[in-house]
């Protein structure tokens, strides 16, 4: 009798972990995903302010599958899901499953605002991050050109949209770039003269963590220099700025860390997603009556104990992938499989800069030093490859030490000049 | 009386070395280029195949000449000259000078065939660089999902057409990443079964060694199993590969390595150039009748003692701009200036593979392992920045001891789709 397929549909860290979790299963294993790299999300703000390189926080996905004989890697984009042959659909290319997982993650969402991402963009990919990037250094250049005092400040204030982890996390990245890591290198401006403005809508930021928490880093970025707007909600965003519901703040430089949206993994099936567009799945991630197809990590709309949706973190993601690879393997051995998924929260960490965090574990909240260490440490040790932690633990001395950024790169194409 | 403008136009290996040749002369410097880094261009070949990262290689341009209080640095596209008012024109910017120094470089050229570019590109900026390794990569990737076997073969073949340093280098490259970096990492191909083809149109590679060296690179390229085809002259380019004068090479990853084309300072001068678009200066790099204003590097055509035009490497270029800023500083000092630009010819490298090179150091040849130490030692050394020396050492040594590629990435651009 021949294997059962599983396919992987998305190689973040929930699908990753239910390949690597199938290692030594009698099923073939086939990943399927549009990149040829699993990304260290966690980590992209530093690539689009100027810290990482792409390749530090990337790892080829036929590598970290190499010697998995039983695994399969495939680089293609999915389009469908067709149930009822139990097949994957990418393009013309058609993929037979026994069972299916689908971990295909969030992309960001402008809450039916589609036309604010071409002046906010969002931050998920690799491009999204180098093109962020260039916009942030290119900002500089042109305020450094530009002789009109008014076009100047406006280029030198950054907006972020959205007080999650990435917007406290890249607000403090740009204040330290255009506090320390630029502030040489221009002759007619003053980098240090740069604004950054933090909107976020809710009445706190990291509305994840403990409101002490909250404050606390709040604090921190304000020491930073970094302006906190609380209750302030975004009603619209063109090339000159940000409109609130009073005022208008005028930025060349808004990017947006507000929203996130599944990708389409409730349109491939027909079935019932949440507002986000995250599938509803049952307590062992499976679609209600569809034992063998399951749905994980942020493409997932999983119910707590408390009856809240889970959040979408990479800790979420991976422990369902170690789920769901358990209940394959125990399903094909016959035996009992495990019935409901229980996320164990092993707490919430967030930067602010660059010495300083704040961290929610449990009954123990820190911040500042001590929380930035356990952030820094949490970060190296789920970095895969020994050579991402290599490269990431150099950057980060460099940067430490000197306060220089190693991968400001603006790229002109001389096929098109440089690229605004 | 207010100081003297020196504009620099191109902040590569000649035009740092003028800037920073000025930091104490009593002028006013201003620098500009139209990326904002400077590039360590004799390592873009391993961007190109995924050893480094871009950064890796790049440094910002105003972090050089931070602590440089006579400079300026302008990140621009220049547009023209104009040398009866003596500005240099940047769009609608412009920028006067009392001395001139071009250091523009040179791109690809395809001896009037520019429609071959399409399909064989060129190898001189980052965003080549990334556009070839992602080529490269996504071949591997195509031939692993195709069924026929004869468009399998066509995928898992690569030609370089051009038998220069950067073609012996690449081709080298591309055959240990083929041959090693990917050996496991598919099921249904072979990835040492690629072939890396290197056409040279002349009797021999690396026509600037002597002849003994060049034979040893063409045996260390046969030994990582490059087919090396000399006296094969490129009639034709497209999209299913290489014509030849009596046969065809199909491919569909062709790479350009062959010639280069000055970039249009001739034409913003109206002066002389010759075949390659270089300007013809002066004993002291100067322009005929225009003593003040200077071209240097790659778009100057430059006689050497037997009448020989200079080869356009790094060494020539630092060298001429070390000149430059010489006798700019005399000639504002009113001090006699040198006449003459002397090339120091300290020797040519190039690598062949992971731990062989070929080095024509005057009367000593090496090749081998001690050409590849010094070829190593050579580049750490020249690199800018404690930080990218650092970098870069750590990538190799990765590389050299796991025979693995650091860089391997396909990005997906959820927009557009694979780029192909």
């Amino acid at each position: 009798m021949s294997q059962p397929n599983v396919v992987i549909v998305g190689a973040g860290f929930a699908g990753i972990r239910v390949a690597k979790g199938l290692s030594r299963a009698k099923v073939k294993v086939t990943v399927i995903d549009r990149s040829n790299h699993h990304l260290f999300q966690p980590l992209l703000y530093q690539v689009a302010t100027a810290t990482l390189s792409p390749a530090a926080i990337a790892s080829p996905i036929r590598g970290i599958l190499r010697y998995q004989a039983n695994t399969e890697v495939v680089l293609a984009e999915v389009t469908g899901v067709n149930s009822k042959s139990r097949r994957v659909l990418a393009g013309e290319r058609e993929f037979p499953f026994d069972y299916l997982v689908l971990a295909t993650g969030a992309r960001h969402s402008y809450f039916g605002h589609d036309e604010w991402e071409k002046f906010a963009p969002g931050l998920k990919a690799i491009p999204d991050a180098t093109a962020i990037r260039q916009k942030i250094l290119y900002a500089f250049e042109l305020a450094e050109m530009e002789s009109d005092a008014t076009t100047r400040e406006n280029l030198l204030r950054f907006i972020l949209v959205g007080g999650g982890p990435t917007g406290v996390e890249m607000a403090g990245a740009i204040a330290e770039l255009s506090h320390r890591a630029l502030a040489s290198d221009f002759r007619r401006i003053d980098p240090r003269s740069a604004k950054v403005i933090l909107i976020e809508a809710g009445p706190r930021l990291l509305n994840a963590f403990p409101e002490m928490l909250s404050l606390k880093a709040k604090k921190s970025l304000e020491r930073l220099g970094v302006e906190v707007m609380l209750n302030a909600r975004v009603q619209g965003i063109n090339e000159t700025g940000v409109a609130l519901e009073n005022s208008r703040i005028f930025s060349r430089t808004v990017i947006w860390t507000a929203g996130v949206m599944a990708s389409p993994v409730g349109k491939w099936l027909g079935v019932e997603t949440d507002r986000a567009g995250r599938v509803k799945v049952g307590a062992d991630l499976s679609l209600p009556g569809e034992p063998n197809v399951f749905v994980l990590g942020d493409a997932a709309h999983v119910l707590d104990e408390k009856g809240q949706p889970l959040p979408g973190v990479a800790p979420v993601a991976m422990q369902e992938g170690q789920f769901i690879a358990e209940l394959i393997r125990k399903r094909i051995a016959g035996k009992a499989t495990p019935k409901v998924f229980r996320y164990f929260n092993k707490g919430n960490l967030a930067t602010v800069g660059r010495s300083s965090a704040v961290a929610d574990l449990g009954r123990v909240h820190l911040s500042g030093w001590l929380a930035w260490m356990a952030w820094l440490f949490v970060h190296i040790f789920y970095l895969i490859g020994f050579r991402n932690r290599l490269i990431v633990m150099t950057e980060w001395a460099w940067a430490y030490f000197t306060f220089q950024r190693g991968s400001r790169l603006i790229y002109s194409d001389y096929r098109k000049g440089v690229d605004k």
